[in-house]
């Protein structure tokens, strides 16, 4: 690829974005995960160059996200089942569905998540696990975790210098700076 | 760019990408919802080519992501503010988070979300807003919506073939298959 790669980064999102960041790998994998299997299904679906959707898949297998299977001797063939970790993929797609339903889709949903059984359909939120409370700011904030490295720490110092600045030298008290220092 | 637009696609995953699939946003938009405002912090943070960013941040605020406003006038200098819509986006990035976490992070983890008066962890996980079910498959699936087109039902009538051959003829009756005809 022509453009930085991600990989030397700390950052969850920049790491998780090295496996399925690039242009299309997020599609293919919506597509595997409602059941495409095989070649010509991603294709007819995504209505992708072939040696590009080549290149995504193969891409997708290295990262652990599909596992490429042999279906038929002669001729070869193969097709892509998701892994456990595309499995977990699927709430990263569901908020960007609800994201995109909400901003983008002014003729109304074309994509919508389901009740399986009942086919109600499910408005998705994000909660803490332990308590379900709705992760909502200023309630909840980004923190560097204990394994972060210079960088990730560095925009919270630029924003707290910016802040004791705004306010004259005062320090910076609000919740916001508190949670990043705990 | 170089890639074929995502824009004339109906799919929500797909119109979300189109504003922030490009290398470099997510991470820009990381950053300003983390409180970084002004060029040199995301520079700093991020370590991107100057020209590169630039077109980044012009391409966001194109979208309704940033806002651009002055902050000085001699010489005249912009800060980006998160919209509405960027707030909105925070948790697709808590779930690319916690996802990156929970695979690629052998280190532990590097960023958390962390209530923001107290600083304990957050665990991220997705429901559906009315009745508190964690959205997990295979009791939730993804639909057609009223308003898709041809090609996004393509998956599921392909799936639906596949599955109606392997079982030689008999009638796909999977709570998969019944969930997308509902």
């Amino acid at each position: 690829m022509q453009h930085k790669s991600f990989a030397d980064m700390q950052c969850p999102i920049a790491r998780s974005l090295e496996r399925v960041g690039e242009w299309w790998s997020m599609l293919i994998l919506r597509d595997a995960l409602r059941g495409a299997r095989r070649f010509d299904e991603f294709q007819k679906s995504l209505a992708i160059a072939p040696n590009m959707l080549t290149r995504r898949l193969n891409s997708l297998v290295e990262s652990g996200l599909l596992e490429r299977r042999r279906y038929s001797a002669r001729p070869p063939r193969y097709e892509y089942l998701p892994t456990e970790s595309a499995r977990d993929f699927r709430p990263v797609l569901w908020m960007l569905i609800s994201w995109g339903n909400k901003h983008f889709a002014p003729e109304g949903p074309s994509l919508l998540i389901v009740d399986a059984k009942t086919g109600a359909r499910a408005d998705p939120i994000v909660v803490d696990r332990a308590t379900g409370r709705p992760l909502m700011s200023p309630d909840f904030a980004l923190a560097a975790g204990p394994a972060a490295n210079g960088r990730l720490r560095r925009v919270d110092r630029a924003a707290d210098e910016r802040t004791a600045v705004a306010s004259e030298g005062a320090p910076a008290k609000s919740p916001k700076a508190k949670s990043r220092s705990s």
